[in-house]
């Protein structure tokens, strides 16, 4: 579902009708903010993808709570190009603010459904043994720094769009950044991390 | 399959064209029948997913006939977001009827093909030898009962749209609780449900 | 593949918009070509599916000749939509001849891929020890019987499109019972068949 | 992912509206450019998954690096439908030579991609060890010389569009042939090639 996810960003990106508008240069150009979205929500739906395979280490089978939870998971994930053709539509636009609120608002529930699917996973009793309790405590403050800094940047977007979409990004960043560091740690000391 | 079907249920959202109709903001509020459509659509497709896998754990390997049987459970699959794009453009209209009897219709079919599908697998010589006659039955009364269910709701689309929309959810809802049941009484004898 | 070639058809069948055109139901019964066309194109990837599963089955790693092959019998199986969506626009139409023999012709494209496929294999020095002469020569036969009525079916076209349309369906539809029974002689004899 | 990109350049060949426009049969034939955009497209995308497969093999598991420059290659994958639709819609043009420079370019960033992609594995601690310095080394030329002609090809395209556009095309024929002849050698000497 990432996968399809990620390849059905690119059916948003469209050339206007030949003939119709300008030059095909011109027109390249003038679609700067779908190549803009659609790097960014790529960006978004990989990063979404290894935070996914990550929690869904922790157990050894899903039980049915952990399937629903996972279910609103894909959802969000499977929304995500609809906000994403909304806000190409509005970068550099006057209503651009309104699409970036959108576009983070739908950040807000999913890392809420991300939160939501790691507290099942931690009160399932299929988890992995080999999973203890500081790994989930680990990647639990990451999910709620993620879902704090996606509210706040929702509220953000309406006075100051741009760097409301920086900072949903600027997060992800982080929170791979520590995942890299940890994995760095774990290969010095001779064991790959179990999460 | 299941995956596909879901991701492309997106493609059917789309925004009116920029500058054409009122403000951002107004056209993401008018979109709440697709939104709908989409989460009910997801939710149903999950569901059947789950229950594809289930059914397909009673044999060992296909035969041409339960291959064929399962042909027709996968175009009715495949075949979902036509009726959900229906609903979404009619919800909320004074042809929602209509939307909803063609939907609900939809489920009639994909029943149908399910049930087919249980048939060939109990005949089926290469049934998976710990899946009992038990097993069998107790999905073969799920499925019977969302048959008639949704011969029902088709019916009471044209009186009661949003109730007969609501009844082919409920159906799915209950079968998902009695599968949950079962999981949680076959883990607490210490054994996985073999279905 | 396969499977997203059998899911993107669907994106084919498209509703008129919403108050410009009739009833509703008026609109879903006007769309029985798109129906049909669907359930077909359906029908035949499915057919193309088992086949490829067959045919790759006789060999143990693909060579980079073979990988060729199988990527001319790929781009046939993903073209398919394409001549679905001009049969869907036409049949019934003035012009139903020139969609059918499109239509068809298209399997004879994708049918001399397949049996480029096959001769590949059969020279591959790969191929499993374990598929013996006579099951390639089964298969074969049953390749050639496709290539020659899908170049008869084109022909037909543009004389009886209905005729011809029904032709390209009866030779899978043979193709498969003929497989069928020897999956059940197999089975009779006590083994499974290895292609 | 590759699959799924292939599939997908399918949804960008469209018939004209029945009706609006001329006989089937002249659509269909004026259609030509979007079927070879459509056939170049696929061979580029199956040629990017043999080598992405090839260079793959050279590690055990990924690292954080690797992983992000797969990301660039796989969003460089997925970005390409999009340049093929724009050459589909100027092929025999007046705009052409941009459209092929664009195509080329997106090439251009691709196998900066693969090239960034096999640096980050040639350096990474988790390399397999069957994986010969010489193995990395042959790859490497092959993805040099590849992102030099699509660089030659980038500036080509304004002043023989046609020439440019066989050139991309020429240079993976090429690299295929050399992959072709390494695993004949490999098999003749009795192992499969590692890469």
């Amino acid at each position: 579902m990432f996968a399809i996810a990620c390849t059905l960003l690119i059916l948003e990106i469209r050339l206007p009708h030949p003939g119709v508008d300008g030059h095909l240069w011109t027109n390249f150009v003038a679609l700067w903010p779908s190549y803009l979205a659609f790097v960014l929500s790529f960006f978004v739906i990989l990063v979404s993808w290894i935070a996914h395979h990550d929690a869904m280490q922790l157990i050894r089978a899903p039980t049915q709570w952990v399937m629903l939870a996972n279910g609103c998971a894909l959802l969000y994930v499977t929304f995500i190009p609809f906000p994403t053709a909304a806000l190409a539509a509005n970068l550099g636009g006057p209503e651009v603010g309104t699409a970036v609120a959108f576009y983070s608002g739908t950040f807000v529930f999913g890392s809420g459904a991300y939160n939501l699917l790691l507290e099942t996973i931690a009160r399932c009793e299929l988890r992995d043994p080999r999973a203890g309790a500081e790994a989930v405590e680990r990647i639990r403050r990451g999910y709620r720094l993620a879902f704090t800094t996606y509210l706040v940047a929702t509220g953000l977007a309406f006075v100051a769009p741009y760097v409301a979409l920086a900072l949903t990004i600027a997060v992800r960043v982080h929170l791979l950044r520590i995942r890299g560091l940890r994995e760095r740690i774990a290969r010095t000391s001779g064991h790959w991390p179990s999460v």
